[in-house]
Formats: C-alpha cells, sequence, structure tokens
C-alpha cells in the first residue's frame, strides 16, 4: 500500500509491502529519477541479507556502516560522515538512502538535511520503532552532551520504504518496544488501533498496525508541520519517556521509556489500568527504579521545557490528547 | 531605510541606519517581542564599542566570543557554540543575536538553523561584505576538511540590522574587499550602481551602494529562493574566486578573490577593461600567481560542480548575467 505525505518542503509517498526492499532500487530509478550518485549509510546491527539486497538493486553504491546504537548520533560520527560524503565528491544532485533504525535515519538524514545545505534522502527503515513512528515528520537529529536531538533539521524524505519482512531479523525486545508508539497513536488519535493492541495478535496484524500508526502521524503532522502545537500531541509519554532513557543510560529502549512515560503522566485509573495490560500482553515495563528528583532535573534541560513550565499531553479519553501546561510541581506529583 | 524581504520560510525587514546600533536592542524587542533569552555572538575582531552599545541595548546577554577569521567556521567551533548554549538550557522560544561578519553570522546562523531544529536569528553585520553580501538570503554554513560552506542550511533570520557607521572602524582592505560584492551587483543586474563605482566617491555613497547591492540580492534571491537556476547569478566571479580562495589558503580576503575570479572568467574585451579600472580604483587585486592545475582541481571538488562539468556566470553587457555550462577544458583555457 502507499501512503502520501504533503508537507511545505515537498511531498513524497511511503511504500509499505511485504518483500518490497529487494525492488527497492529499481522503485528509488523508477520514481525518482536520481541524476547523481547514491551513497547508502546503514549500521553494523542490520543484517547483511538485509543490506545486500537494497545494494543490489541500488547497483552496488558506497556504503557508510555507523556501529549500531544511540552513540553514534553524535557529533564526531555525523563529521564523519560529512568528511566520507566530501571526499567522494559527492554534489547537489546525490541522493543518501538510509537503511536500519531510527539511529540510521536520524543521523543520515541531518547530514542530508545539512550536506551543501540539503540533498535528498530516502529513508528505508527496518526496525519497528522506525517503520512506526520515524518515517513521517521530518525530524532528523543528533544527541549532544546527554541531551537527546538537540541538534537537527527539519528535512523531509524524497521517499520512505517499508518492508514489514525486516521485522523477522528483529529481537523481539526491539520489536515490543517499536509497538509502544503505536499504543501511543492509539491511545492519542485512533481508538480501533489500542482496541487491536487489547484483543487481537500483534504480529497477525503488524501491517494494519504499522499502516494505522502512521495515517495517525500523517494526519498529525499535516496539521501542524513545524511542531507548534497539535504536534505536541505525538509527544505523549515522551516528557517523561525522554527523561527515564536520559537517566537509564541505555538501560531500557525509547520504546520502552515511552510506555512507562505514558503510565507516569496518565492520571485516568481506567485508562492507566487499560495500558497497563497491554502493556503486559506486549511484555514492556510499567515503571522503573529512576529518582524522581533526578527524573524532574532532567526534564527542565530537555528541550520542551521553557520557563521553568513544561507542556505535557495528557490523555482522558481513548483516541483523544489535549496538550496540558504544567509545573515543575505538577511533575513531581505525577512521579511520586 | 528599511527593506522588507519576502521568503517562504517568513518576510523580515533589513533596517540600514547610521547609528542604528545602539538603538538595536529596542528595536529588536519593540519589533520581535522575543519570548526568551537572548544570546549574542561576536568575534575578537568586532571593536568593543561595537559590541557594548549591542550588549546594552540588550540588557546584557551571555555573549560568546569566536576567535576571528575562517578558521572560526569550523565544526569545532560549531559544537563548542551548540554546547554553550544547551549549557544556558537555551529553548526554543530564545533567540542568537549576531553581531560581526560573515563569519560570525554563517556560523551562529547555522548553530540557530539547526539548535532544537531551528531557533530565532537576528543579524547585525558589522563589516562591509556582511552587510553588503550575506545579509539577504539565508544561507548559514561551515567549512570542512577545507571545503568552503560544504555544510550548512538555508535558515532566514527574524531580522537585519545594519549600520553603516560600523564600517568606519574597519581596516580599508577589508571594506575594500566587502565593495567587490557590490560590484559584482553591479555588473550582474545594476548599470548605474556599476557606474557610481566608476565616476563617483565609494564612501560618500556607501548608504546608497549598500542599499542598491541588497535590492539586487532581494530580487534574485525572492525569485529563486533555493538556489536552482535564477540565484547562481549570484556566483558571478565566485567559481574562481573560491578556488583562488583555497589555492592561496588566506593570502587574499573573499571580496579580493571573488575580484580576480571576476576577471577570469570576463570574456567581453571592454567589460574586463572597465571593470579594470573600477578594481584599481578601490585598491583590489586582479589576478594572482595560482597555478592554472591546481585551481582547477580544486574547482572540480567545489560544490557547483556535478558530472565534470560547471556551470559558471559570464556578463555579456553590464547589468546582465546568464548561467553558461562550462566543460574542464574551456575552465583551463580561461585560466590560462
Amino acid at each position: 500500500m502507499e501512503i502520501n505525505v504533503h508537507t511545505k518542503q515537498r511531498d513524497y509517498p511511503i511504500i509499505i509491502e511485504r518483500g518490497i526492499l529487494a525492488g527497492a532500487g529499481e522503485l528509488i530509478y523508477a520514481r525518482l529519477m536520481p541524476a547523481g550518485q547514491i551513497f547508502m549509510v546503514t549500521d553494523s546491527g542490520v543484517p547483511e541479507c538485509w543490506q545486500e539486497q537494497l545494494a543490489a538493486g541500488l547497483g552496488d553504491p558506497d556504503i557508510y556502516v555507523v556501529p549500531q546504537g544511540e552513540a553514534s548520533k553524535c557529533m564526531k560520527v555525523y563529521e564523519e560522515l560529512l568528511t566520507w560524503l566530501a571526499d567522494r565528491k559527492a554534489s547537489r544532485k546525490d541522493m543518501i538512502v538510509a537503511l536500519g533504525g531510527g539511529v540510521v535515519g536520524d543521523l543520515a538524514g541531518f547530514a542530508a538535511a545539512t550536506y551543501m545545505r540539503g540533498i535528498s534522502y530516502v529513508n528505508v527503515p527496518t526496525t519497528a520503532l522506525s517503520q512506526i513512528d520515524s518515517s513521517i515528520g521530518g525530524k532528523t537529529a543528533i544527541d549532544l552532551g546527554g541531551l537527546k536531538n538537540i541538534v537537527g533539521a527539519f528535512h523531509q524524505p524524497s521517499m520512505v520504504i517499508i518492508d514489514p519482512d525486516t521485522l523477522t531479523t528483529l529481537p523481539p525486545r526491539q520489536l515490543a518496544s517499536g509497538l509502544a508508539e503505536a499504543v501511543k497513536s492509539g491511545l492519542i488519535r485512533d481508538a480501533e488501533l489500542f482496541r487491536i493492541f487489547e484483543s487481537d495478535d500483534c504480529l497477525e496484524h503488524i501491517d494494519e498496525i504499522i499502516e494505522r500508526s502512521l495515517l495517525v502521524k500523517r494526519a498529525i503532522v499535516e496539521e501542524d508541520e513545524n511542531e507548534s502545537s497539535v504536534r505536541k500531541l505525538l509527544n505523549f509519554g515522551h516528557s517523561f519517556g525522554h527523561a527515564y532513557e536520559t537517566w537509564n543510560a541505555g538501560r531500557y529502549l525509547h520504546g520502552e521509556c515511552v510506555a512507562m512515560g505514558m503510565m507516569s503522566v496518565l492520571q485516568d485509573e481506567e485508562i492507566r489500568s487499560r495500558l497497563s495490560a497491554v502493556l503486559s500482553r506486549l511484555g514492556l515495563p510499567k515503571s522503573c527504579d529512576a529518582d524522581p528528583n533526578g527524573v524532574l532535573e532532567i526534564m527542565t534541560s530537555d528541550k520542551k521545557a521553557a520557563g521553568g513550565r513544561i507542556d505535557i499531553v495528557q490523555v482522558d479519553k481513548i483516541g483523544q490528547a489535549r496538550i496540558e501546561n504544567c509545573s515543575i510541581e505538577e511533575l513531581g506529583s505525577m512521579l511520586r
């Protein structure tokens, strides 16, 4: 299936199809007609079979492999990637194709956003999290000094290609972590999507879950491309989630932190209990032993903080979210 | 006087007024109503009197001072500046005010473009080159591995404030170098501006020169915000100019290299002779001892290169420019 995303920068298609990876190169040539060289960026954790399938279709391009993990989203690797492009005399007509999870997409996307002030970029996400969450929105970024995504740019891809088959080689914990973002999408905008998690087999419905999650994100992002208000709804569970991620320094995955963040922020007891049941089914954590004061301190350094108060997202009814401007004290009482 | 610039990102005013620097802070507060903190970025070469005037009007903000010179437009200083902002918990509502020449504007502008994916930015250029050339266009960038402006973003300022009085403390060689870009603007789009350089006193007409240059640039940039074709006209003299700059590694200023670049590329003998007379009046160089093969090699690594051919800008009639796609051989014959 195909989802078309409309943005101020450009319109682009998201292609979702089992087994499409082998035909991704052909698709890129047919639809985008690249005028220059193609450079592939991937990470050491992406199974070779997927790298080879994509590379073969692209005519065996130069490949830059970053080490697996969040640590690669740093200034040093960003500079190395840009230098690698410059050494190959990459020009403004060239294109970056990113294969991998959110780390590769964010890093390669930011390099594409800034190399010569912007070159084309195709994203081929291979993890549940990146397929569900980071293929729409145009957010690219790297981390700096322990602050996640503090440096980046809005840069829309020319195309996103999603092959759900790549999830078959994903560790179960990674899969569950990615699904946490889909649970979030259900809670904020799509009650039927949340119901799938409550009553159906997730793996059997993975295509529908990806599609519904992307449609939620597309609707919100198209309403508000530059994250001034509506787009903040997508941050449900993320204010606490990002802080848990920083506090636990790698012990939990992003989606696991979002799961715990949603549990922390939710005030409605019935929804909280239904979410708790869903997280149990998925094997996702609901809380951790983080020190509330430490978490609060991290949150006030976070980019969503401004003037001592923080916008958080609250859900009072499944499928509907709203923004609430909270004081540090109110956040503290949620944590305790 | 005030020039309003219309871009896809935003509209913003350029205020040009002798002595306005002392009132710049007031102007920023009145017109932009900043909601957060203001951070000032300047360089060690900007006379203290100008730094103090601006800082006083802004309520003595934190000031980041980069070492004077092109070397500060590097990944290391960029990272340090971003870290400095993060250490001060700069948020998305905050603003960067840049005071200085093109180096400060490009560097601070790129930091503003990418810190939290973009915060507000006011440019207060204090050199002839930056007042004439870099206050319109939204180009921000840093250098990497000897390649100028290879990493950057398009990020429009919220306001540009030009005080021609700041040119009184500028070394004469810097002043002449900046005026080279105004000569270029005359040649490509404004015959009357070129005439001023041929017959009038430049210092007496500095306000008119700045204004006419900005109007040329505005017209071209508004026609083509993302430099696909028309905007290339502004690169007249720059293909060779950038290569001379790299070859001579700091021995010549940017505008001096543009002056030599215009002399190299011009084929019309009458225009070349008139330009030569203007450059003599301004004390600008017309040629250097660069090795033609070395210059050619640099040009093919330059970002304007694609597929072995390079778009250069040619002027056949004063005030009118066109783009010409040249082979490496044709460029070589211009150099010899």
